[in-house]
């Protein structure tokens, strides 16, 4: 479970799969004809300082392993590894790694460029933190370059220091600027890889979401990549008018806590990891105690390297030109209450439904059930108490907002695909990933005998026809309009799809959400380092 | 590569996969028919304390995610990754878990049971560090029960307190307990999951091994196993005659950087992690600094608890009775030296190779050569430069030792297949493993198509054989003769051959080994704590 491989004949040698990059050579794997290359580094910095290139080496660099995961403040077991298998992997801050999946390395293939910016809100994951992050199988069934990164997190990527001094300026998006650094590096390496620097797109979940939609706002990324991908996240990235004074009160406690003033604080960059960290929960344990704010970590607009979340700042022109995918899952965070019952949600007798529908929604429960038949036909209705209220409303405004700024198509999707997991769960948070990555088959909470097949097939191929060309209609889907006015939207399910304005009344007859007290969160939310028990 | 999964069908639910164990009852998955528990908590302890059983708990826990690993005082990269691919899972103290697979949960099943104690030299590690451990294949193809298990680890395991109070009496053992209480929740609740409390094999490699052997050698332990092997080492257990002087003066310098004494030593037991880890990496560092030993880490003998390695202290007449099967692999350390090449050596040309040969065997080189063609008639002779000469001699002895003391057969072995991998590597530390969990062909650099194949149904049917019936003969192998006043051998490469004394010659041709100064030994080691960088 979980673990097994397939048999492969692999290929290493210290003369197979030598690739020229711009600094020096690497040397991957060739697995059935696959090239994969692991932890390539594409930038060096210090520590809260601007990324840059890596010295130029002589010789073959193995790279055949990952390299190093970001630091993350605490790492605990996370409450969704039974349906989300984890992989974990040794930290160090100097974490700017790419991975790299490919079938030729030919610089006359130009294959399309897909790079995965992993999700864990800009304070904890890794590019391979989630098992179906794995890109063999999307590099082999796309005949598509898959990349994978790594960059700087939490209090390494986003503590402002600038009032400490000039050199710290950036200090706060220096994190933001190693993803730059990487499709930097992507666009000056990727034609030996067998790659398009010419056609790159962006993609990421969650916490990726919002690296992806970051990248339309940051100057130095246009024209390093062409399209982009955002999957559960990201529409409200940066909605904090007061970031900036918060991160830099928190900042003043963490240099206190280290015993450093402004005068000292220079050793802010070479105190080891342990002290930072240590000083870093220590300062969110303080924020605690004063009921004060503290970072939600992540880049934060100055107008001038980054602008900000596009509905507070604007659209860029630059990135008006760029297609986007945009979408959610049905369940996302509000499935994990169906876990806390003593049975499946699906064994759950008539009365028990009805009872748990009238805890939830109360008075609105009958508007809720008619508008949940009506939007999710086919599905058992106590779903409707599993179904995400919080993340939906705000993504079908964002595609709306986007349609209204630009003339490039955006393309909305809802993943509602339910798996017979623990007898059956609506789709979570994350759930949407073995189907684009096309690892389905490999992720025993995604399978399902005679249907996942054919969903992975037709999402990930959605997901290839818009790399390849910035339209995602292929021939395994109903048509897919773009958004206008109105919500046009896939839904990938048992049947795919395609619906307009499909859970408006829906979205309309919920209560207002309570605030998300989900089971498990403490341990969910350590896992990326945000709360954490002192 | 090495993520990929066959596709299974995985049966979870509530009601799915249910045993009641003597504290309450668990609940995993069913894999393809195969039962999988994960990370059962066998006992509870306070740190440096002794461990304790659970508190019983009403409902059904789930068993579907594995237990925490214990922390290492540093984790980084292996340098072995590329071919020994490892697993990391977060840490945390309270690691006293154990995971199960089963073909059957019926009680009256009484299967063979298998227990597997990890390597990582009592420093690092955990039962889940290395892919090869996954036990759902052994115990698929050989119908027995699995088990594996974390257990205390470095400063948390065998640090001595004693002359800090009474009750830190075993602080130096008490991750040698936690083996004695997993072995004791085998004994009281294996039944349940289908095993035969009365059929317990221990095995272990590396540092794995010298816990199966610290088993015979402690009373606590008598009657909860039955057989036991010890793979690739174990038989150096504990050689140090001031390891309880130099372990002590260790932890008074740890109790100083904490900045505690005999009046305030209790909250040692409650300092973080991240400071006790501090305090001992800080130890290490003076102990360095003043030329002074400091603890290898593991049990220490007592009189008591621990009888300590029996060829100092004796061999325990209440273990006597007790089947080994003990061996190791060619290369084991010694192959690494292979990687720094510029090519393959199997693509040295023959003066290179003579050059080799001579740099590293001086006037012995005709001698070892014409003893290596003897011992390995079928492998190149670069490969006696990657001949182990430091772990082989001592085994010799240990299983001749064994053979004089007792009249249970001891059965000896060497592993020197030779993988494909980057063009041909002599049998590392860790390459039986793939082979004797029946994981071969899932792990790329064991799976050699053509071979591997048939070498890990030999390998994993000879210790299926030995955990049934306590003799490791069966039909895929030459008869396998115990050690007498001879070294009787089975030899485990392309062709199994059983052979007598077949490497006298060769060890004895050698030049006195140098120190150990293999490529990546700092990685290497720092991965388990014992060398850091500071």
């Amino acid at each position: 479970m979980y673990m097994h491989k397939l048999t492969q004949t692999v290929i290493t040698g210290h003369d197979k799969a030598v690739v020229q990059t711009k600094a020096g050579k690497v040397r991957g794997a060739i697995v059935e004809g696959n090239y994969i290359f692991r932890g390539i580094k594409y930038a060096d910095a210090e520590r809260f300082h601007m990324p840059h290139d890596v010295e130029p080496w002589e010789g073959v660099k193995e790279a055949l392993v990952y390299g190093y995961n970001p630091p993350e403040l605490n790492t605990v077991l996370a409450h969704d590894e039974p349906y989300v298998p984890h992989y974990f992997w040794p930290e160090n801050e100097h974490c700017q790694y790419v991975n790299i999946w490919t079938k030729s390395i030919d610089p006359s293939a130009k294959k399309p460029v897909m790079v995965w910016m992993h999700g864990g809100g800009w304070m904890g994951g890794s590019s391979v933190e989630i098992y179906s992050y794995d890109g063999e199988n999307l590099a082999e069934y796309g005949d598509v370059v898959v990349v994978s990164l790594n960059h700087r997190l939490n209090v390494l990527g986003y503590l402002d220091l600038s009032q400490y001094g000039e050199e710290y300026k950036n200090s706060v998006n220096v994190g933001l600027a190693d993803l730059v650094a990487a499709l930097k590096w992507i666009h000056e390496n990727i034609e030996n890889f067998g790659g398009d620097p010419g056609n790159v797109t962006i993609m990421g979940q969650s916490g990726g979401g919002s690296k992806v939609l970051s990248m339309l706002q940051t100057p130095a990324a246009d024209g390093l990549f062409h399209k982009a991908i955002m999957q559960s996240g990201g529409a409200r990235l940066g909605f904090d008018p007061n970031a900036r004074k918060t991160n830099q009160e928190f900042a003043d406690k963490i240099v206190a806590n280290l015993g450093l003033t402004k005068e000292t604080i220079k050793e802010i960059e070479t105190v080891s990891w342990y002290d930072l960290s240590a000083a870093t929960i220590k300062a969110i344990y303080q924020c605690n105690q004063e009921g004060k704010g503290r970072p939600s970590w992540g880049p934060i607009s100055d107008g001038e390297y980054f602008f900000g979340n596009p509905a507070e700042y604007g659209w860029r022109e630059e990135s008006k030109n760029i297609p986007m995918i945009v979408g959610s899952n049905m369940g996302e965070f509000k499935c994990y209450a169906a876990f806390n019952l003593e049975k499946s949600k699906n064994a759950l007798t008539e009365e028990e439904v009805d009872q748990l529908l009238t805890e939830e929604l109360g008075d609105k429960k009958d508007a809720v059930v008619e508008a949940f038949k009506k939007a999710y036909p086919d599905h058992n209705i106590i779903d409707a108490i599993y179904t995400d209220t919080s993340m939906r409303p705000s993504l079908i405004q964002f595609c709306k907002d986007r349609a209204k700024n630009t003339d490039t198509p955006i393309y909305e999707y809802m993943f509602s695909f339910e798996s017979d997991w623990d007898g059956g769960v609506p789709a979570w948070h994350n759930a949407e990933e073995p189907f684009m990555f096309h690892n389905a088959r490999y992720i025993e909470s995604a399978f399902v005998p005679g249907e996942s097949d054919k969903l992975e097939d037709a999402v990930t191929s959605s997901w290839l026809a818009f790399a390849k060309t910035g339209d995602p209609n292929n021939a395994l889907i109903p048509t897919w309009k773009p958004v206008d006015q109105d919500s046009n939207i896939m839904i990938f399910d048992k049947t795919i799809r395609s619906e307009t304005n499909f859970d408006d009344e829906l979205m309309g007859a919920y209560p207002p959400p309570k605030p998300m007290g989900f089971p498990g969160s403490t341990k969910m939310f350590s896992v990326y380092g945000a709360d954490l028990e002192i």
